[in-house]
């Protein structure tokens, strides 16, 4: 009998659908190293879901899609701007710079993780453009929905991207829970991506009910460099021989809307555990509620009363005064009625 | 209804056994990151199945498990010797010098694949080991099976693994087919690994039936660097968030002596197709056959009437006179009824 | 006849010291790579000069001093903390990145280029030092003379290294204008390098009077790692083939403390130039005096009074209303008669 | 009173007239970085020599010349093709592959040191260019005069350089003893270089006179990525603050012929010391002497003898049989008398 775990949406396992697709890619041989039919057809499906041309590999894991994608935009040489707590940032080990070649990774502050123009444009004019001795402005990196669990309206990406037009600067997008987005913003996920000036994105779906594939997808002009990023690709391990069973996750993944149903179901249920624990006396949400994770401050007997229904959670961080910060998160396969249970349990505190 | 494929063993899918291990560990939520019981108990399944203590670190592909072996044995300034035909040499896009920040790849000659103790030797005592002009030697790199499917015997990998220890330089082995190997030598995996001076091997799964996994292994006193590896594994993408369905994979493949018995019977059907095949006038074998490949010259016309068969083949090189080199592969699941139609259409041609 | 200039310390020519020095070292044929009785006897000399062993590598330039420095104190997922101005950090054009194989530059906050215990330390515990997601703490680096002209006391100095030690940081000095801070001080140059807990240094001389040379110093137990700096000197094309010449300058700058004379003269000229030109109306000293660094607000007609000297200075950075901001330096050679007619162009405006 | 030498061209000092030409440099202050009237010049005086437009930058060593250079040519997946004993390959500590990211160094045979077409065509056509698993050809490096002391006719450089075109490869060439090539070929600079198909060029100046300068040439369609050069060039901190002391030495090199008539010298004494030495009984020349360099077998007697002189030689490698081999190497300022007396003691022993 499954335990329900809702410190991480990683702690999730595979979607039916998903499983079931890779089961249906094990039929005979076919050819290795993405020469199968499933793997050719991925850049149409994305195509479609994106309405515009795009080119696109799939990785194994939201670290190297990001590893990937900075080695993609920047030269060395180049600055990429990037919240300060981006994944990009402090999360991968300095795998960004490695991949990179010894870019910079230029972190600057903003409310719930997100930036904003002024920010970005005061940063990447610091120093001429063709001045040797500094970073070169290169790229911008946001991340949706942000590290703090909030989004990017539409014209905010716009926004940025527009910035990044004037100030000739690569867009990219860290999507790791792109799914939760859109599930959000009710738009299409062409309007705040390549509608909005990205250039470059990590697709992610392993948090969202994959086993373990995310894609790198480019878009319009960027696109008549994608052979640098094959290479890329192939070089990091990632141009895996059994392909097939990747490119499958991502045809299911993206069949019949599965990755929106899906995110929005996780993302109601972030409200409805939010809202149920925010009720309680003392406790306190850090960041607003916007997508699948919630930030609280809580009592630590809170807390303990949560945790007593043996229900995975991450462990608290003690602020002094009894109380301490938690990162609760909703996943696709979220049972109601565990939130609910949770629920009782902060309450009856 | 599935294809028989003889072009490569990355073209089967994945074994019943295999696929069941992932379907199993799709319970509930469990630690992300490794952070559970499967990945917990992979490093003493590793143990015994090698009969020491060992340090293990799963990896989605044979490429990146070599790329973080050569940066794990090597400094930047070190020189790695391997087999002109080396898949470190050849195969993997630079990846190895890239993820040891610049090691020098130094390749040597070899019948079928195979360094012997006086070429070695002599390569990594041509410059003072001291001298910083020159590249350093630092570690040996040898595959088993080898790149044309033939085998080190166990003295063989001793006498290597004396010079190693003679000179003070790590030993690799590359065991992409390893199963192959063990299978075909009867021996143990400890004597022809860390008993014959073995410090660090890329283990081989996906080619013999997983889905994607491979484990790099440390034996010895290279445990004590371990924790480098794990950050370079990390920072290579390589911490699946998911990793329970990684680790399945591994223990399910070790589980009852299935990656032997695999192996074994990929190895005999290659036996009975190349004997079948290269008593065809005209046809010659152009390497031992050890393991589960198989590189023949033949006339075209033989090529054709295997072709016709409808099976996947890869294309023949062709070498002139009516001649072609080609390179055939079984798998755990090559079916002996379809190895018999392929030498029937070869013999009738 | 020579044009007196106060945009940099790096225009100025060769001390006639250190030019002899070079003339006296071009006698017959003598070892090259460092192979000559110059270099040998270069680190007893240095011994001398900071009264315990140490290992030396003359290098080139600033530049490379501290990327190669930063290489040696970082494994590629450590983190270095230094300052937001810090030329590590933007004016090495991402070389420490580069030379690390990618380890973090962090930048923090800090007045007038000074960083202090409190903004290092929450830094470098915002993450557990084995979370191998994080960057890991690894060393820190600061700069003195500050890029803003200030200077670190010793018992500055001393609380950075007190950290260090407690959280296990290498502890590295960007020494780039080290003289001046010395002759500032009025220390030793022990008291505020290893005494106070320095490892590693980026010894400056070109600034001071060299034509192009710097050193690397390293102290205490990281001397045990020496090794890997002659290997990364080396491979960075620093090990000049005529070395002779590098020492012989080193070794002037040393002699009858030549190097202190010429910088406690430079910043006697900077406190006579600020001090004159401060006392113009509308002029503001941006960060105290304490080197050879002047960074001033000034009314734009007041700058072009001092331009109108012909003396050689850095274009003006408009700031608005008839003010921008400058920066002036003095050097080994400055002449007296020049800084009182600069400083009565400007008082004449 | 100076020593002769003859170990290396490296244990020469400084020319006078490149030494004046430092000492006039030192004038007042000028622009730093380059920013100097001597560095303007550079450019149009390299060009005047190779009676094209080039474009140029100064350096400190050989090394960092061929890292940066082998960094320009090829992206980190590509393979740069180049002899077995080319210093790009064995001498450059693995700069060469750190400063690409990773490239491969493909060593290739060839007698004295030079490459032929059908082995160059031979090795870059092994892998289709497109196939993302192999390195991708994508450079020729050869050393004129090669590491033997040889030459590369201009019709066997233009051979190579037709084969490149043929490729899409970019040919470079180390020029470390480019000036005693051009003295014995008595062709243009520009016939053995850009006329024969050569797109970049290391070269060299120190071994010839110079204190420390080579410069990086960059020639026709390659210029058009010069500012990656540049950002390359400054990240090795190869941009001297003083470099008008390095573009000093070029222009003094360059002027009056100075390098022709030294390496000419050169050549002429190596000779004649080549012709003496060579003619004692059992004495042996293992390359044809058309540079600097000389390459025998000896009787260890005959090379006591001529150490007996006391004057500077490098050890001698002992081949068994009582003989060795030793390099000699004559320079600039190399005295007709001491070759003399060099090789009387070799003929009296």
């Amino acid at each position: 009998m499954a335990t329900p775990h809702f410190g991480s949406d990683n702690v999730s396992g595979i979607a039916s659908e998903i499983l079931e697709a890779i089961t249906s890619a094990n039929g005979g041989g076919v050819g290795s190293y993405g020469g199968d039919g499933l793997t050719d057809s991925l850049t149409a499906r994305f195509a479609e879901v994106f309405e515009t041309e795009v080119s696109v590999l799939p990785v194994g894991t939201g670290t190297i899609a990001n590893c990937l994608a900075v080695s993609f935009i920047t030269p060395p040489w180049g600055a990429v701007y990037c919240h300060h707590d981006a994944h990009i940032m402090v999360d991968e080990a300095n795998g960004p710079e490695f991949f990179s070649g010894g870019a910079k990774l230029a972190d600057l502050p903003g409310d719930h993780g997100r930036l904003d123009v002024a920010t970005v444009r005061e940063a990447a004019t610091a120093f001429p453009v063709d001045d040797l001795h500094h970073p070169m402005r290169a790229a911008l990196s946001i991340t949706q929905a942000t590290e703090w669990g909030n989004i990017y309206s539409v014209p905010q990406v716009q926004a940025l991207g527009d910035l990044c037009t004037e100030l000739d600067m690569v867009f990219h997008m860290d999507g790791a829970r792109f799914a939760n987005a859109v599930a959000a913003l009710g738009c299409s996920p062409a309007e705040v991506t390549w509608k909005a000036g990205i250039d470059v994105m990590s697709f992610g779906a392993t948090k969202n009910g994959c086993m373990a594939v995310e894609a790198l997808v480019v878009f319009g002009e960027k696109r008549k460099e994608f052979v640098k990023l094959q290479r890329l690709h192939k070089r990091a391990g990632q141009l895996f021989s059994k392909m097939r069973f990747f490119s499958a996750q991502l045809e299911a993944y993206l069949a019949n809307d599965n990755w929106i149903t899906w995110a929005a179901h996780a993302n109601t249920q972030a409200k409805r555990l939010s809202q149920g624990v925010a009720a309680v006396d003392g406790v306190k949400l850090l960041h607003p509620v916007e997508a699948n994770e919630i930030f609280l401050s809580m009592p630590i007997a809170v807390y303990d009363a949560m945790a007593a229904t043996g229900f995975g959670l991450y462990p608290i961080s003690p602020s002094g005064d009894g109380h301490g910060s938690i990162r609760l998160v909703t996943s696709f396969n979220s049972d109601p009625a565990d939130v609910d249970t949770l629920v009782a349990a902060a309450q009856g505190a």
